[in-house]
């Protein structure tokens, strides 16, 4: 009954937020009127409000009204009463300290994975894994587990970028950061491109948009793939 | 008393390991024949073994003997007995972690403030801040507690990038990020760009090497700057 759609990020260079997907969402949000937004990973320090206010304004494009979870005086009843939700990118630590510290997390799985439709982008995404130790983020705050929905048996990385050849940086590559997750987990990694989303019904999860994905499982080489059946 | 070095890098693009600091370091080091290492960041997954094998053939170009400190049935043992340290780079989370778990953080903090050298890169430079909050690094484990070693009172970002204006990844710019720690903590922040290092003796930090570090500092623009002192 699991609805979701798993986007790489909200928005494409030189575009308009979330304008990319929009087409793709009123189809996926086709029998809501009301979409609840999940603002915690709050990027670049934006408040709740400013933040719901952008997504709202997107969202009515396509005739959505967009209600901020943060206006619940607890989120547990936000989560209850939502038709849908969306959850936006920022700081995944943050997103997901906020989700364990006002007890959410499992209401939120429960309530997805009877068959509320869930849409994330890039954190929002990241979230729908197992747990979020595939994040890009800094630590900036200090959450009380790593583990999320797990509402996906798999996890994914946001924004992967292949490695860059030419650069002369000697910092980790994506690709060298998530070897090393799999030196301690045996979680596979969907390196999911600027671009791309992944939309799963009934268990199946399908990779739609411009590229192919970037897989990682453990103990395997890396592969260009389309099949996220693990 | 406290004398560390801490470089952004341990090698740059082209180079052997730590080869543009071998000449500072045996200055560093001159009063010391051996250096115990802690080896726990495992860059790529990397034994502690093999890691420890590959810093003691670069020290070895400058006549000093390298110890593992997993040698040690209690890293405690191996700090007190230490005359010098060199932390390596790899991944900040695992490092923290084991450091936590080993009961090794406060002995190695007590042991350095009383005199003890410590040389770090990367990872092992993000250490000697305040906490890990500001490291590139994936958290590919959950560590008992982000604090380090608090041995400056900032916190540094090694292998600081510069925001690339002809990008189209929508990904946080490392600047974003920094700014975004700055939205929940008031420790200032050091972008020490490879190549560059600071030297701190008596609690005088200068900044060396081929770049002036990027200064980050909560409510100001962030600003180019070699004062470290906060």
């Amino acid at each position: 009954m699991k609805k979701l759609l798993l986007a790489s990020t909200s928005t494409l260079h030189g575009e308009a937020y979330l304008a990319y997907l929009l087409e793709t969402l009123e189809v996926f949000f086709k029998d809501v009127k009301t979409i609840t937004f999940i603002p915690y990973a709050r990027p670049s320090g934006i408040s709740h409000d400013a933040y719901t206010a952008l997504v709202a304004k997107a969202f009515a494009k396509i005739g959505k009204e967009v209600i901020g979870l943060h206006t619940f005086e607890d989120a547990r009843t936000g989560i209850q009463n939502a038709e849908a939700f969306f959850t936006g990118g920022g700081n995944t630590f943050l997103l997901v300290k906020q989700l364990h510290e006002l007890a959410a997390m499992i209401p939120l799985k429960d309530k997805v994975t009877k068959g509320t439709p869930y849409f994330g982008t890039s954190a929002g995404s990241n979230i729908a894994g197992i747990n979020m130790q595939t994040t890009n983020d800094m630590p900036i705050v200090y959450p009380p587990s790593f583990n999320t929905l797990g509402l996906v048996n798999f996890n994914i990385n946001a924004h992967y970028l292949d490695p860059d050849p030419k650069s002369n940086h000697n910092g980790e590559t994506r690709e060298t950061r998530i070897k090393e997750f799999h030196c301690f987990n045996t979680t596979p990694v969907v390196g999911l491109r600027e671009g791309s989303f992944i939309y799963i019904e009934n268990d199946i999860s399908t990779l739609k948009g411009a590229f192919e994905a970037r897989i990682f499982e453990q103990n395997k080489v890396p592969y260009e793939g389309i099949n996220l059946h693990f």
